[in-house]
């Protein structure tokens, strides 16, 4: 069975992090989709409300082969908890992709036996990120068609009693 | 008539801006400088002081068509406020011009209505950033020739100072 | 009257192109669409046949202040005959941004009189070139939504007896 | 059955491309090296000599997963000829990512069915090139390590007789 | 005697900036390595471990002509205190290149008289960063072969316990 | 002594290139400037030309520590009949940066005695390429401020009646 790990910070899940998703769930038996814990990073979804989120999409989308959790320290030792040989990253045209080629780079040296793949994020939805959605919604913009349709109302109205 | 925003931190307002402002004002019948109030940023310089500096710079030049103002919140919204149909921004080769590209689709995104215009700086200033002129004038290195000469003892002064 | 020229090879124009047209024609009096007579390149469909597809769609979409022409030579000289001040240019997130740099700095070296203002194409459009368009049509395969319908069916045609 | 294709001119295959090779042979059930025989870019190798030099190099390391083929025409429409749902390619550091983002976004308009598949090369490989190792080769330089060690002897002397 | 300044945050020294140090001492007569005393940063070694590591390496490896010290201010006023006329930087595959060409920029702009000189890590070194180190360190995953191996327990421990 | 080479096309040589000679002659206590007789590249400008406009360039300077050659084939093959241990390369902020990174690793795989030194143009000569003074000259634009002053009639005369 082929495992793979869809891990970031998701704060909060867009449609382009759905574009990566739905590449995943075509190529793998299983996915997780893993919450980063960063005690750092400060996020504005909790560790719990994100995964709460996308859990709710998943089993509205009816996702069978999905998993939602989340998990701190190294993404190697993740890997090896839950059973995954692959690392899932999406890139898109305006990513930082040699940002990605680091952790990659990292990844592999850190373990020899996980492998990443990178899909891309559709064109149209390669401007977007989770911190253009935080601004936006902060400010009571519309976020109408940035994150998936199920998850909008309550990600917008978290966003604006922030 | 054609009314533009140049919208930006101006922390402080460099000779690269002052390119761009240049290239504005031949296009546009309105410009207005417009400085970013962002409370989470933490600004060296004032809102209140860099509207100033760059006010005292427009009189001195006699950009009769250009305006100094500041604002808050989206941009867009900004846009709507002042009967503005253009957003200028500024590329220099060594720019996040990535950036750039995400900005300008989600003010699209966010108004259909709003048309965002790119200038380039010149070659010569295409190294130069207003932190650079922060860091240099914090040493009390020389910003001769970085910042536009009418503001330069003010804004040296203020640096060394801070 | 604000008058800009956007020049281009157009072989053949693109969606992506019309983007740009688009946002040129909301900001300038009257806008040139200038096709390049480039012999070195070799281009697959004539200047006549480029000027003639893109005259069709200017009339078709009624677009009144577009005027379509084809020039050679320096650029700025082309400027300088119809009276344009300003050189329009389209940037993709997929551009080679450093070339349009290049080019602008050296248009701005020959001739000081002349600005260069930059828009960017629709997100959707940013993987769109007239080399895919070609080799997708040259290969029978579909071209729909990547040129103006207007023109669809006669550039689908030529492009499969090439 | 996971079926994907690793589609490239290969001329010659390199250490780099045997990098993303192992990655795709860990993930798919069948695996298509499939040249690309393109009558225009006129390689330095034979469409024949290149199907046989990796045809060889996959008998000698036993990947019984893989086959080696040619195509012309659209990748897409060779995909649906043998079955393949995954596009296979790789990223280097120096790698000319907007291009395969061209690329990609291209293949997903042709094809909604198919997904593309991304690994990155080792760090150590990312210098390397099928040019790279030509203009080494022409002039005598060593390709050790360049290329797969079986196909080394037969790559040098054909290069040096160019 | 030509006299070169490698300056950097160094928290910590990798094999990357190794690399850079043995291009530089086959060039020069002699480096110094600086480390940037930069109270804003926050690093995660004191200036003076940091120091007290490159400096053991230095003895360890009898790099005769190299000293380590340490500078805060402006890198020029730096280069003039102890005469040096050329500053050395890595570049990595992966490196914010722009942010390199800024830098240079600003440094040409304070002291003409002062040369940067760039040098390349090894592209296997290429995905490696200072907090890359850090990162895998403070999870207690494995910096063998990311820092020189003389100093490979002190920064473990260190990182560990931090 | 230290030798370096400064190999090129140089077709022509433009301030840029001076730029970075300049650097080397402060450095080196020898500089070979190494025309590249590229047969395939076809060049407006022969091998002789190039080599000719050079040397009375560096004449007219009095650069007494400059020479200037031409060589074919590989360039560490050159490096060693000359006894160059350093090759000197020029970066602009809109060179194409990866290419250069390739350059250097494959010149590190075929000697691992000769070390890559780069030096960075002035921010003002970052727009200049041969190919856009070759151009510009073609269509009898001002090459003024973009190739030695020494060469620059010369240079529009060949262009011109090229």
């Amino acid at each position: 069975m082929k495992i793979g790990v869809y891990p970031g910070s998701f704060d909060p899940f867009t449609v382009g992090h759905h574009d990566v998703l739905m590449h995943a769930v075509s190529l793998f038996d299983q996915v997780y989709v893993s919450v980063l814990r960063n005690v750092a990073k400060n996020p504005v979804f909790s560790t719990q409300e994100r995964v709460d989120l996308i859990r709710r999409m998943v089993e509205e989308e009816q996702l069978s082969s999905v998993k939602v959790t989340y998990f701190d320290g190294l993404l190697v030792d993740h890997c090896r908890e839950i059973g995954a040989k692959y690392i899932i990253r999406g890139l898109r045209a305006v990513t930082d992709f040699e940002y990605e080629f680091q952790i990659g780079a990292i990844n592999r040296h850190l373990s020899s036996e996980v492998h990443t793949v990178y899909f891309m994020a559709s064109p149209e939805h390669s401007f977007l990120s989770s911190s253009s959605v935080r601004e936006i919604g902060a400010y009571g913009g519309s976020i109408d068609g940035l994150v998936p349709e199920c998850m909008k109302n309550t990600v917008a109205e978290r966003l604006r009693r922030q």
